[in-house]
């Protein structure tokens, strides 16, 4: 018989690893209850019509797309087959896909459910979501996103809440990060002054690679897209000053909007952008004076659909990716035809969050997987009786066991051996003499310590 | 533009849905740690190879199949296209297909990570599971299980345990529920007896339709099913005692076992059903002595896996089929290779919980939507204010917003509506004169009653 696997891709969450990863969520969701978010779910299946051509051409080959049920081929255009027309032939014998985010069917929520919802809405959602990369470290074909959106307000106090949420969670969490803020029509604003306004992908490309390219790589890398020399000059006589580049963590915010305020003085979309970003770290300087943004230049995240401020969490003392990321997008819905609706959001990446935490080993100790007390099950009398005791722990809410099988042939090692392993505090016995005393010896397995208890002082002490 | 929908058969929770789903699972989730599960999670795709062949022949039709991703007809062998042999096609093409239940995906993970698993091994999990069936009101292609499992005891107090348990769940849920009990071993003893041990499966199903087609159905329909006379009429000389029959609910479980003793009195397997059934009773007429069971001698629940214990559960005051089953299994892992291992496991359906809970208004009125308190925003001078004030608050563990946008146009009403609708009990007022004096105006959005209250009074009053 074949040892049984799953598929490359996906992961099995064992006890140990679950209770860590509901740590995660359990504070994640605490903290978007607090700021008024509440829960929605959506079907992991969708209509390909509403996932495909929503996340490029390189997203559209990632969707799980779904086998029709029941004679598939009987509807379907086989002559795709014979002219090697694979896309089209799957998409005759497949009509639903694994969502491949939750922003897309938040949007397709948002459209359908219009009638129905109060705006501004306030919405989260933790589910999974399937991509079909290729497998690598970190990289699952299934894993959780924690998205909150606000939609239907343009408040710039969305932004702001949004910030002290993402402080919030890893305050909670106990993990240093720093937040990064950007803003789109900042982006828009210096390819405009530097007359390349269809240039803004190519030129944040650049920019983001700027720490490990150089001045030089940064000229080169422009010059192969095309950018005229003059732009790549003026852009580079504010981006370098002196040996340092502008856009670095080693000037402060206030240094970055002053230059900012003089270069893109003639776009009317770059001063929008530096407006909205003052507005915002005034706000923030007010109501949460010792958080720090690194207001940070490069910052892109795709572009695909912010439209204002752009947000992104990194760990401080570990490299690995961004643990958080979000912005504001001002036509989510129109993509479903409801146009003109403006949002917030940002998403949690839990399997990150899980890493960070695992290597700078931030769980803490109380995050544990078994309940508080076993009681050793002695034999069939005795039975009857943990079962009383049992009946009465559990109505006060306490978690615990009793030994299934009856001790044979000596084997309350291996009732030791089970709380042990499974890491559970506290042992009870209730043998004969306990019965007759009605006081039941609870041991300590971390200390060793025992005493004698009755029901009451035992689901105190165990409280 | 096309409206945006969902595959039939799915569904959206909104968020008044989603709070009444997440107090069930809660509550189901709270009651299993308290007997000491602990939760693990599986991927929603496994391996075809893992899930086919597990659910009989209309099972595997009823599996959700994934294309393979990139160019899937590559290495597909088109000649089944020609032939007409669409599942053998199917195969050619997908991989990997979604959950149809937890069961095979927990035997699976158990054979799989059996070297990290302490046993006996207790496990819950609630995780969606998908069926192609055809979508009718009531089901549902996607839907949740909550399932507990031990595995590795074949001690009878797990029995007891999950009929305590269930006892729990439903306590706590307030639904009335009567538990229905038999045992696999009783019915074979049945089949025994009358000389047609292979007939178990027959038999059963026409017991199960007793109620509505009378002695003569059941006759001719075990006729239909070339059962020997002989055998019917034992069979129905013990099922009817005169007018009624034996099986129904008119008889107490005492009268059920003396006859079933009397008559099984030549089968080992009846006997031993018996005397589980017994000593279950026994247990529990001592521990939940209040705790009514429903010796159901009718039960089979499929009887596929099933080979001691059989339980079920329906609600009292609603016709709405099975809330809950379960049963002892002795060899749910042999299909991946590791036999012998004995194990009960008991399943949930949120979904006809939530219907049951619906019709007869059950959920508590506490379970609401949306946040403690509604800040009014007034205008950007009083929204910093407004911000310090819901820090403090929510740093307290209450659940706050600020309406994102300020009043313009004299919008207080939108402001008051969104509260109204959202069903926020409190509106806080932060105007200039309130600033000024540090009191701030609270409205109980229920009564009207309107009080000045400072920040620390805010709080222990919604505390």
């Amino acid at each position: 018989m074949q040892k049984p696997s799953i598929p490359k891709g996906t992961r099995d969450f064992t006890i140990s690893e679950m209770v860590r990863r509901e740590y995660i969520f359990d504070t994640v969701r605490k903290v978007f209850k607090k700021y008024g978010y509440s829960s929605i779910e959506t079907p992991a299946m969708e209509n390909l019509s509403t996932l495909l051509g929503k996340y490029g051409e390189e997203g559209d080959k990632l969707l799980f797309k779904i086998l029709n049920s029941g004679d598939f081929l009987a509807k379907a255009d086989i002559s795709f087959i014979k002219d090697q027309k694979t896309n089209q032939f799957a998409l005759e014998i497949s009509k639903k896909g694994l969502r491949y985010d939750l922003t897309v069917p938040f949007a397709r929520f948002v459209v359908q459910h219009r009638n129905d919802i109060k705006f501004p809405f306030k919405r989260y959602q933790i589910q999974p979501v399937w991509r079909a990369d290729r497998p690598q470290k970190g990289r699952y074909q299934e894993f959780y996103q924690c998205d909150a959106d606000i939609i239907g307000s343009d408040s710039l106090l969305n932004e702001v809440e949004f910030i002290q949420l993402i402080d919030d969670v890893f305050n909670e969490l106990n993990i240093g990060v720093s937040i990064k803020l950007n803003n789109r029509k900042i982006l828009a604003g210096i390819a405009e002054v530097i007359g390349t306004p269809n240039s803004l992908s190519e030129i944040t490309t650049a920019m983001d690679k700027l720490e490990r390219t150089g001045r030089t790589g940064f000229e080169e890398e422009l010059i192969s897209k095309n950018i005229p020399k003059e732009a790549i000059d003026e852009l580079c006589s504010y981006i370098f000053t002196g040996k340092q580049s502008f856009i670095s963590a080693d000037y402060t915010n206030e240094d970055k909007i002053k230059l900012l305020e003089s270069w893109l003085l003639d776009s009317n979309i770059g001063r929008e952008g530096i407006n909205e970003l003052k507005e915002i770290l005034t706000i923030l300087s007010s109501s949460n004076p010792n958080l720090i943004i690194d207001l940070d230049l490069k910052l892109a995240r795709g572009l695909n659909y912010y439209t204002g401020a752009i947000i992104e969490v990194k760990a401080d003392d570990v490299e690995l990716g961004s643990l958080c990321g979000g912005g504001r997008y001002d036509n989510l819905t129109g993509i479903f035809g409801l146009p003109d609706v403006s949002g917030v959001g940002i998403s949690f990446g839990a399997d990150r969050i899980y890493d960070v935490m695992e290597q700078l080993d931030l769980f803490p100790s109380e995050v544990t997987t078994s309940a508080s007390l076993l009681i050793i099950n002695f034999g069939e009398k005795e039975q009857i009786k943990c079962l009383k005791i049992i009946k009465e722990i559990r109505k006060a809410g306490i978690s615990a066991e009793i030994y299934p099988d009856t001790i044979k042939f000596k084997n309350l090692k291996k009732q030791m051996d089970y709380a042990n392993i499974k890491q559970i505090p506290y042992v009870l016995f209730v043998g004969e003499e306990e019965i007759k005393i009605k006081k039941f010896t609870l041991k300590n397995m971390n200390t060793g310590y025992q005493e004698k208890l009755s029901v009451p002082e035992l689901i105190e002490k165990l409280q």
